[in-house]
């Protein structure tokens, strides 16, 4: 039942356009947002990159802006190949779908070991590194009934509960989500997990570069990669002011389910869980809790073609309009603060054309002077 | 704030008054209903008293009724006198207000200790007998900051949270609601702490006669006398069908507020409260939880000046019509089955007067043959 059609249709790159992707996300002020809007208005990312220099000057940095090198890209697929890596390209049949509905997707993916682990459908299990024995046991408990059910596990590869959720999917499906590169696990005594995931019906995946060794502010960006590629994620166990909890978070904003397994109101590692059943979690006390509420949602999620926040694909190289003027890019930056605001009244305000609107933003962003929010607002970034 | 007002309304019972509501209520076959329904008909208890052998005989009883002597109930009054004990009639000032409102609440309340306690908002805290530390410490901790922020806390004297929840509040306000009379306290490690609560500022209350050992059955009739007399009760810890959760039950079905701590799935002593939490109480994970639902309804909750359920008070003994004749009486009890029904549509099936045919009721019902259901419903008790 949670099992995914088969047939999915989407773009491939070829050789050629995955370094030239890989080279774009790995520059400069490229984020994911950043890197559809380039793609769109360029055509592709080679005419993307080639105007990079142009766009962080006009956009007002005062340093050259550092693009990743074609030797550097062929490096890291170099890398990854060594691994038994790859690359996939948001849009093509292998991305795992849910995740490529949300905000902010990573446009390049890369994973490590059984790719079919991508066509079932996801539930993110996540909770304290320093879990109770309890909390270890429920966590093995839930990832095997819902494995023998079908779903698909997702977690961070942490100690404590994320451990105990891999190890008993191991058999049934297993994603691990990675928050340094592939060929950089963390923590230490869980690359033998890494490897029998890899090795066996489970997938890594990460959206940071190969030999990135992963800091405590990627964590929160690997937390939206489980929130986004599940259908619902379960918190077991999570304190007051835990990642857990900004999993949890992200889950509720890209509108997935929310289950909180109930704890002693003495016990910190239950307050955050705690905390989530007051702000409407799912009371979760068995799988058949989290089985109940997905049933509904389980057959029908995620299948939509392309999504508003992909690139078009990459194609040809588009023909562009002149650069907007100085007098244009300066009512655009006047009009701009601190405050975020939305695009269209960016439009509406200067009475300048959209297409002269945007293109300023991306310059803005590629000299590193814009902060795009939630919900496509801008706004610029202050000097320090 | 949660200090109800000291200006209160209702009857007030002379001497003789009370012997005789005494008598009625500790006869054969009169329940609360049953009891206002005959003060109601008959204008006061002593009539009634005098009118129950004819009505059981009407009402086809095989045997005479068994009615409670005056010397019973003078003994009753003596034992009670003597352990410092008195009897409140609903409807007297000192009768506990919230408890007053509810169907079934019963016509005389014996008490024993300060009675100024039943000025108090009362809370209910039940939960588990064989608590586990963190409960008992919860319990507690609920207790006296409930007791602190001015609230009196009722609960059932029984091991574990019971016992916790007393202890915290003997100080501020804690009412025991017993099971079996007053005099028989249960569990027995506890008659300590039944004198603490009874020299203190606290009060033991019971709806059975002096004497009277509690047995299994007798549980659910003190639980409703706890969800009776608070505005909410706290449940923390209780297994699958434990008694607390009947408690809770009652507490819900009375409108009261069902607040639930949450606890591991992993630990049966949670099973009932995170049941609770799924049927939508509150979580609760400290006082302010409880304090902040409490709030809006402190101050104004249950000063109504009589309620349905209680009789007129004792007063002149009423002219009465003469009873329905046999072919009534038998129109009625053909109208009437295994299936609960309600009296409107017993009068209008049968075409007969209400006075009729509630006066056939109550003749049935002292004859016990007759069931009262909730919503006001009665059947026909089938012969075994």
């Amino acid at each position: 039942m949670p099992e995914r059609s088969a047939r999915r249709n989407g773009i491939a790159l070829t050789e050629r356009q995955r370094i030239a992707w890989l080279r774009l996300i790995r520059s400069d002020n490229v984020g994911p947002a950043t890197f559809r809007d380039l793609i769109n208005h360029f055509g592709n990312a080679e005419a993307a990159l080639a105007a990079l220099p142009e766009l962080s000057r006009r956009g007002g940095s005062t340093r050259p802006i550092r693009i990743a090198s074609e030797a550097d890209a062929v490096r890291e697929l170099e890398t990854a190949r060594r691994l038994g890596a790859t690359f996939i390209g948001i849009g093509e049949p292998d991305y795992p779908p849910a995740l490529r509905q949300i905000d902010g997707a990573p446009p390049l993916l890369a994973v490590r070991g059984d790719l079919s682990a991508t066509r079932l459908a996801h539930i993110g299990i996540v909770g304290s590194r320093n879990a109770s024995i309890a909390g270890v046991k429920f966590a093995s408990l839930i990832a095997r009934e819902l494995g023998r059910a079908g779903y698909g596990i997702i977690s961070g590869l942490a100690r404590g509960i994320d451990t105990a959720a891999h190890r008993a999917s191991l058999e049934t499906g297993t994603i691990a989500a990675m928050a340094g590169g592939l060929d950089r696990p963390y923590p230490p005594e869980n690359i033998g997990l890494l490897e029998e995931i890899c090795s066996g019906r489970g997938l890594a995946i990460s959206e940071m570069p190969f030999g990135w060794e992963a800091r405590a502010r990627d964590f929160p960006r690997r937390n939206r990669l489980i929130a986004g590629a599940a259908l619902g994620v379960v918190v077991i166990e999570a304190a007051s002011r835990s990642g857990s909890l900004i999993t949890a978070r992200l889950a509720g904003e890209f509108g997935r389910l929310v289950f909180a397994v109930p704890g002693s109101p003495l016990d910190p590692r239950c307050h955050g869980t705690n905390g989530l059943l007051k702000d409407g979690a799912i009371v979760t006390t068995g799988p058949e809790d989290i089985l109940q509420a997905l049933a509904p949602i389980a057959g029908v999620a995620n299948l939509a073609p392309r999504q508003a926040e992909e690139p078009d694909g990459d194609g040809e190289e588009k023909a562009l309009e002149p650069p907007p003027t100085e007098n244009e890019r300066t009512r655009i930056i006047d009009a701009l603060g601190p405050t975020p605001v939305e695009i269209d009244d960016i439009i509406r305000h200067t009475g300048l054309s959209a297409s002269a609107v945007y293109l300023v933003l991306l310059e803005l962003d590629i000299a590193g002077r814009l902060h795009r929010h939630a919900g496509g607002l801008v706004s610029l970034a202050m000097a320090d």
